[in-house]
């Protein structure tokens, strides 16, 4: 294993395979968040040198003098510690992250087809030379399911991985569903709206999604699974007519990849099934991801995202980048909580949406006085609801944002009201950047 | 810091402060997945001692001579490495946990009390000594969302943690709100469950999600939130009318946890809420939990589990003995994909739910052909529609569990079939282990 720099020793050189949208991603992340990473881990990171293939192309953010089509540069030196791959393909990918592991450097890679097929041999690899090979963004990257499942959930005697693990076909399903659309529309749409590629044969087809279904189901069940042992159909087949059944029998329908464990043996399967309406499987719509792991030590856990967009990418690459800092240094994160003190907002200045009912006598103009009021105060009315009649009449409100002490203020003032009877309750109403 | 023992050199020795139904749990845990810990990390595993109160209370499954009511057995055992705190309590489990700490014996702890209020100082004490302190079973243990905040959103600015983070009043205010009971009726109920305890007033007066939101604020913002810096109500003052009347405006009531981050100052709050009837969180019914996670560089992430009970409690327990044992001797998970080679199933093997729809003639008996194929197979139907008449007629089938093979066979029979024009359409249906 080459070494991390010790804390304080220089910064730690990482080299990038690639450098299209995931890539630029990692350099502007690896930028943004390069303070924070050095004030909890105690390391600076350097990107030394970039693979591409060509140099010329402007790359907003990136300093064009760490571009190099050489990739010996980046594989092969060996002042790069950790290395990068976000170029995709099996060849020559496969034979560069050879020679970085084997040299001692760690690998982190989204490459989700190349670890379907030589997982085992890269991890073993890596194993001998004692280097990390890191792979969250390989399968939906934008939850962090690799890391649960071979760290928080190692020794959960996990028995089956249900996932919706493309974003493409959710998208497609949910608008098939929703509006009725067939699949060719609902397709076009998807690709209008970036959801699609132009050429989406490897999402709507399932192998995508077989892929990610191989890597889940090896790191949950502790083995090793091919993308070709895991049997796919996608949703390119798929008729308006069994969605709208489907919904009609109650259910719906969800391109679903499937792991379990039975009697010692690994089945995995993608294909589009119908998914019961209230399972919670069935909630997660439009380009969403969620993975629901079940194990016989706990019950079910759910993990939900956004489907994998670039910046998510780049977001789990840097996660496995700072693991991989943490486990050649020991644990880092103590600082996490020791080190920085934020001021505490004076809960009186918090903002927050509210709900209010109050008693109130049944005659002309009782709604214009407590209206008044809570604009005296400049908080403003979203809904209003008068329920009963006489005695029993009930105004409630529904109230815009604002700040804790503004609506304590109306409360004491409405209640103080001739015709408001009893004490006011009050709820918060969770919102856009409004909250409990 | 003490040195877990190197691999081979022995076991490591764990003490535990505590052994009620979380500790004796572990216990079990640390027996059954031993040989998993011991396969993907090189170590072993043993219980040293245990600090009860009364030894001789029988605990079923834990050998009654590691039992000791001498603290200094656990705390000051130069050959304990980690330590475990079940116990709970401010004092004098804090005395304990500063000496174990102090000495260099790494702390895992589910004290959420102790945290809320001491964690900064157990933190520095742990940092100062070389020592590791771990606390994921101190919040919605059944949820990794410690490790997920400390480690693979590290970098990520989170802006908000928005948290069903209390199981009872989650499942008082599910049955409130689905039965329209009131307060006292579903809190009866829940204890009759084993869902609230006897003396409730810590879950549904708030200050157990209040401990909670402190500890994953802290982690969330990289800062210092005290319990005190929370304030909170709880569920025990919500009147059931209100509970309908949010229904009426299309809400959900939620007893939330919402911490946010706002130009530099944290603001952190526990309250019941109207949630939107559409949001995801209000989809989080019965005893579950729920963090929600909102960061620049990443959209909305959920994580939803079960409320912690004894077993979720020590499994999380366990992750984090885990952890330590990694992160004392560099990455040891590489194992986890090499070195088992469990046997894939047979794909036709493999036991499905199935829809299946077919164009039929819309005349006597065709029901009775198509039925008898299926039976012949051994696939049994669960239900059946027919939709159209004449030559639009479909029938529509939802068939319960069997092997692929079957019904591949079955398709094949029923193609042929005279009344059955063109191929059938065939998904599959998730239920209780039957898949996609």
């Amino acid at each position: 294993m080459i070494g991390v720099a010790a804390r304080g020793e220089g910064p730690v050189r990482v080299g990038l395979l690639g450098c299209g949208t995931v890539g630029s991603a990692v350099v502007r992340l690896l930028d943004q968040g390069g303070a924070t990473i050095e004030r909890t881990s105690g390391h600076r990171l350097e990107v030394a040198r970039i693979l591409v293939r060509d140099t010329e192309r402007p790359r907003p953010g990136v300093d064009p003098s760490l571009l190099t089509t050489d990739p010996s540069e980046v594989v092969d030196d060996p002042s790069i510690s950790i290395v990068i791959e976000v170029m995709g393909g099996l060849d020559p990918t496969l034979g560069y992250l050879r020679s970085a592991l084997g040299r001692g450097a760690s690998v982190v890679t989204a490459n989700k087809q190349l670890l379907a097929r030589y997982g085992p041999e890269l991890l073993a690899a890596a194993q001998q030379s004692g280097a990390e090979l890191r792979f969250e963004a390989s399968a939906c990257a934008a939850i962090p399911v690799i890391k649960v499942l071979r760290e928080s959930l190692l020794a959960a005697d996990i028995t089956a991985v249900t996932g919706i693990v493309n974003g493409t076909t959710n998208y497609i399903l949910t608008e098939m569903s929703r509006a009725g659309l067939p699949y060719d529309v609902a397709l076009s749409q998807a690709q209008e709206l970036g959801y699609a590629e132009a050429d989406p044969t490897e999402d709507v087809g399932g192998a995508d999604a077989a892929a990610k279904m191989a890597i889940l189901s090896s790191i949950a069940f502790h083995t090793r699974v091919h993308v070709d042992d895991v049997p796919f159909e996608g949703i390119d087949g798929l008729q308006a007519e069994d969605i709208a059944l489907a919904g009609r029998l109650g259910f719906v329908v969800k391109l679903l990849g499937v792991a379990r464990l039975a009697e010692g043996a690994v089945s995995v399967r993608v294909a589009p099934a119908l998914v019961p309406a209230g399972h919670r499987l069935a909630a997660v719509g439009g380009p969403d991801n969620a993975v629901l792991l079940e194990s016989r030590t706990t019950r079910e856990i759910m993990l939900v995202g956004p489907g994998a967009g670039g910046d998510e990418t780049a977001s789990a690459v840097l996660a496995d980048v700072i693991s991989i800092l943490g486990t050649h240094r020991g644990s880092f994160l103590h600082n996490a909580l020791a080190d920085s003190g934020r001021p505490i907002a004076a809960p009186g200045d918090v903002e927050s949406a509210f709900y209010v009912r109050m008693s109130v006598a049944d005659r002309p103009g009782v709604l214009a006085r407590v209206a008044s009021v809570f604009a005296e105060e400049g908080l403003s009315i979203r809904s209003v609801v008068q329920t009963g009649s006489g005695d029993e009449a009930s105004l409630v409100l529904v109230l815009h944002a604002g700040a804790e002490r503004r609506m304590a203020a109306a409360l004491a003032a409405v209640g103080a009201l001739d015709e408001v009877r009893g004490e006011p309750v009050m709820l918060r109403v969770l919102g856009s950047g409004e909250g409990g």
